[in-house]
């Protein structure tokens, strides 16, 4: 099931973006439609984002999980919202996968299906920098940083060029968003298991909220014009590769490294 | 061991075109370099180019079996330089393909190893027209239409974007090059189980011989200038992109339809 999701979240110095497509499947003639980016906040204090891929009954499970211990607020239990750190709240996140894992391991194991699953963890808290998470399968997490300032579940190769040629950790939020649109955008055209609309989630670091959390239907105008412009820039980029690369070697501009 | 190779095989009205990397790994710590494209000629008659993916020891055998039929030349025995069309050059292939897939069969099985392998035949001989063929682990193969101009195998999904956005029948051969060298270069970008240097081979139409065919070096001058412009272009294309949608959105173009 790994393969019929994308999902990119970006850690910048100026915030988060988080982008996720809605596209599940079991089996191409068996296509629905299911939120994966799920978000919490306190407005002021927090803000946290998660993005989910992987086998749907364990995601939705963790994700019901959280839900259960926000809303009991028992003292004893913390929860994500209450949790003092980023790292913490990543670590119930965990524990959560791994509960739930547990609990349907043996039965997945006897229908021979793959509990697989992953999950992001993007936020921040007042006091804590902007933090970006990976969760395994295991509930152990990696956390993303200035060398690999983003994320990819999911259907994750035809839209990772763009991303590996744009993003560091200094692009503005307004360049961010438009690196995982396009890199969405090349996606949606080379594979069918990943599909409109989206879910786009904003924290501007140091504000403790959504600043934009928004679904893009496949009407959406701008959407849109933005994938016909990137082709047409495509088009005329690959006009003026070849003539570009003549006029360098003609002028003898000396390769100075592979890249 | 099917995604440590890159592959790209493009048939055009002009002609064919045929790129590949030569990395082969057996794990990251054990790389080595070995051709994965393959060529036979009778100048003025035919000229036919094989790349290969998958399992390294069956590949090697189907090229292996297809020369020594070629040099025993026995009259029962048709071989892929005197098959009468290319339809039939691919029969012998995907037969030689089942040969060798029964031949490790069992062994393989019981070593728990996956003897997979796909093979792409492109060529033309005197009286048909520019052939592209994919053959299967099974020997049996589908061939490139007008509809899917191009076959890609191993690590496809970097490099696809850009060859969905350029690639028509139309093309000449210096873009079709450019193309592919691009969807080269993303690959090795993104993928460090696909590695330089490259092969390349290219058939004009109604020739029957290999117009161009050659190995790029690491060091090759025309293709660092070409990464090297493209990445430009990439970084350039992106600054336009946000401002040009904006200008598209206020003009208030109506969408069309997503492609």
């Amino acid at each position: 099931m790994d393969e019929m999701t994308y999902c990119i979240a970006l850690r910048l110095k100026t915030g988060l973006v988080m982008l996720a497509d809605t596209r599940t499947n079991a089996g191409v003639d068996n296509i629905s439609r299911f939120r994966k980016l799920f978000t919490w906040s306190t407005p002021g204090e927090r803000a946290i984002a998660l993005m989910t891929a992987g086998n749907l009954a364990i995601t939705q499970a963790v994700i019901s999980l959280l839900q259960e211990r926000i809303d009991a607020n028992d003292p004893n239990q913390p929860h994500i919202l209450n949790a003092p750190t980023l790292f913490q709240v990543t670590q119930l996140i965990g524990d959560a996968m791994r509960d739930v894992q547990d609990r349907y391991a043996q039965g997945l194991q006897a229908a021979n299906e793959s509990g697989g699953a992953t999950i992001v963890v993007a936020g921040q808290r007042r006091g804590g920098q902007p933090r970006l998470y990976l969760v395994y399968s295991a509930g152990n997490f990696i956390e993303a940083t200035d060398d690999t300032p983003f994320f990819q579940i999911g259907e994750h190769k035809y839209g990772k060029p763009i991303l590996d040629r744009v993003i560091t950790p200094d692009i503005d939020i307004a360049d961010a968003k438009t690196a995982a649109l396009l890199s969405m955008d090349s996606t949606l055209r080379s594979n069918l298991t990943v599909g409109m609309p989206l879910d786009l989630a904003v924290i501007r670091a140091g504000r403790f909220e959504f600043e934009e959390l928004r679904r893009i239907e496949p009407d959406d105008s701008e959407f849109h014009a933005l994938s016909l412009v990137w082709s047409q820039l495509m088009r005329d980029a690959f006009v003026q590769a070849r003539e570009r690369t003549s006029q360098m070697v003609a002028q003898g501009v000396a390769p100075q490294q592979m890249s």
